[in-house]
């Protein structure tokens, strides 16, 4: 009945003697609780986000659907451990192509112990979050039935430059991003995928102005998940451009205070995706060509 | 033919064996550099920016004119020193209420030395910059001619809370705001000078679409100065609203990437202000009403 998620781009992944998430085939995902107060918080939050009166309806879709907590057997084998059951947002579809983006330069705040504070701060120094205010945690990478999936792992990523952040959210949108031939990135799916009404753009814009004006939650540590189906696009059928929140161990209270943490980064995000679409490629390969 | 600024609310003061900044009668303000790397790092900025085809016009009225640098005689009797000369933008005022705000919830970057680093994110913590994305680092209100102008110290600006900010931005605007009364400020003067066209709110909005889209500077410990005259609203005429940057002697160069830090502490701030145009006083004293 349940499963290990094929297509699980960051967070610990179920394997043996490690507990992770598991699906079923009815669309649910189960997250299994962090023991430490990280797991409480989260269900916390999703409890308090599901009855919040103050949260725009045109907002909720960015969040999984939360269909409680369940007792169930945890992958690692040790026995019954308390699961969320969430919406399973990319694991059902067949061929996701997926990036996850933790949001924001800092991931810590300030009520979180010294030891846990320092911790983050390293690796937000170390990684591109202090400089473009977000980073690629993870990714997964469809090129095509033949050549597959690219899903570099976690410490490829960490090394990422603002450089490899632009290259690679060039390549989630080309049709020849896994061709190992030194050519730049086509960004043949960008409008379609990016670009557009329903684009991943327009959702983050969307989101952005929320974020603009709410402050009841400050999100640490939280990621946008962006995904989308690329034998879709060539089937001609709808890209599926999703915008997810997730990841909510760190949630605080906001205390009549935008979140400009995350804001800042979000907006950061935004100006990468955007600097995509407005993209003239060039003989020479200058990812910023600076306006006349 | 020089003399000490009256109206200077933040950075060192002249006086006595200090060195601080001094005003003409012509409108000019002369900033000493600072002897170590941020005096050459400010008049780098400013020649910059001063150069920059790139900078939008109507960015420009919110940084001072740049005249240049001067070698004058120092206000601490120590002999010539080079200045800064820019545009005097409160000194010539009569009556001005200043508040300088210092943007972001970081005042360090990555490039800073280690000490300088802990320094700054020290001061963040224990201030309102982090949790606020931004803090009040100066502030002089005028009351009334009878009642003078308020210009509280840098250590009661250091211990403000949240609360303290929302209740001196309110002040800020009020007719009542040097009564020891324990009365609620009136926020009479709230709608001329924050709101309007040409308000404060206005201009905030335009300096934050400009930072939206600009990736040429990274503004570290800058502050945005707001002012206006009471004298002149009541005179029936302009209020004098005037929004400016200064302090680049942590301007560093952008990369390409926008300026997320200094953008989300400013969006905090245009959030505090708009709630003050939008407050409605209650019976019971809530600064931040709750939607239904």
């Amino acid at each position: 009945m349940f499963k290990v998620p094929d297509h699980q781009v960051a967070g610990h992944r179920a394997s043996n003697g490690v507990i992770g998430p598991l699906i079923d085939d009815s669309g649910n995902f189960y997250k299994p609780l962090q023991n430490d107060e990280r797991g409480s918080k989260e269900v916390a939050f999703y409890k308090n986000f599901a009855l919040n009166s103050e949260i725009p309806d045109q907002i909720r879709k960015f969040f999984p659907i939360y269909h409680g907590t369940q007792l169930i057997e945890a992958s690692d084998g040790s026995g019954l451990h308390p699961h969320l059951v969430l919406e399973d947002i990319v694991s059902s579809r067949p061929n996701p192509s997926i990036a996850d983006i933790k949001i924001g330069s800092r991931t810590w705040y300030l009520e979180a112990s010294e030891d846990y504070i320092s911790k983050c701060l390293k690796k937000d120094r170390e990684t591109t979050s202090l400089p473009l205010g977000f980073r690629i945690s993870g990714l997964q990478i469809y090129g095509s039935k033949e050549s597959g999936v690219w899903k570099p792992d976690k410490k490829y990523l960490k090394n990422f430059t603002a450089d490899d952040v632009r290259l690679v959210l060039r390549k989630f949108v080309s049709s020849n991003s896994l061709e190992d031939s030194g050519k730049e990135p086509d960004c043949s799916f960008a409008s379609t995928v990016y670009g557009g009404s329903t684009g991943i753009l327009a959702q983050l814009l969307e989101l952005k102005a929320w974020f603009e004006e709410q402050t009841i939650y400050h999100f640490y540590s939280s990621s946008v998940l962006i995904v989308y189906e690329k034998e879709s696009i060539l089937k001609g059928m709808s890209s599926g451009a999703t915008v997810k929140l997730v990841d909510f161990a760190h949630v605080i209270e906001g205390n009549g205070v935008i979140d400009h943490n995350f804001l800042g980064g979000l907006c950061s995000l935004i100006k990468f995706i955007s600097e995509i679409l407005t993209y003239v490629p060039n003989n020479t390969y200058k990812a910023f060509p600076k306006k006349p």
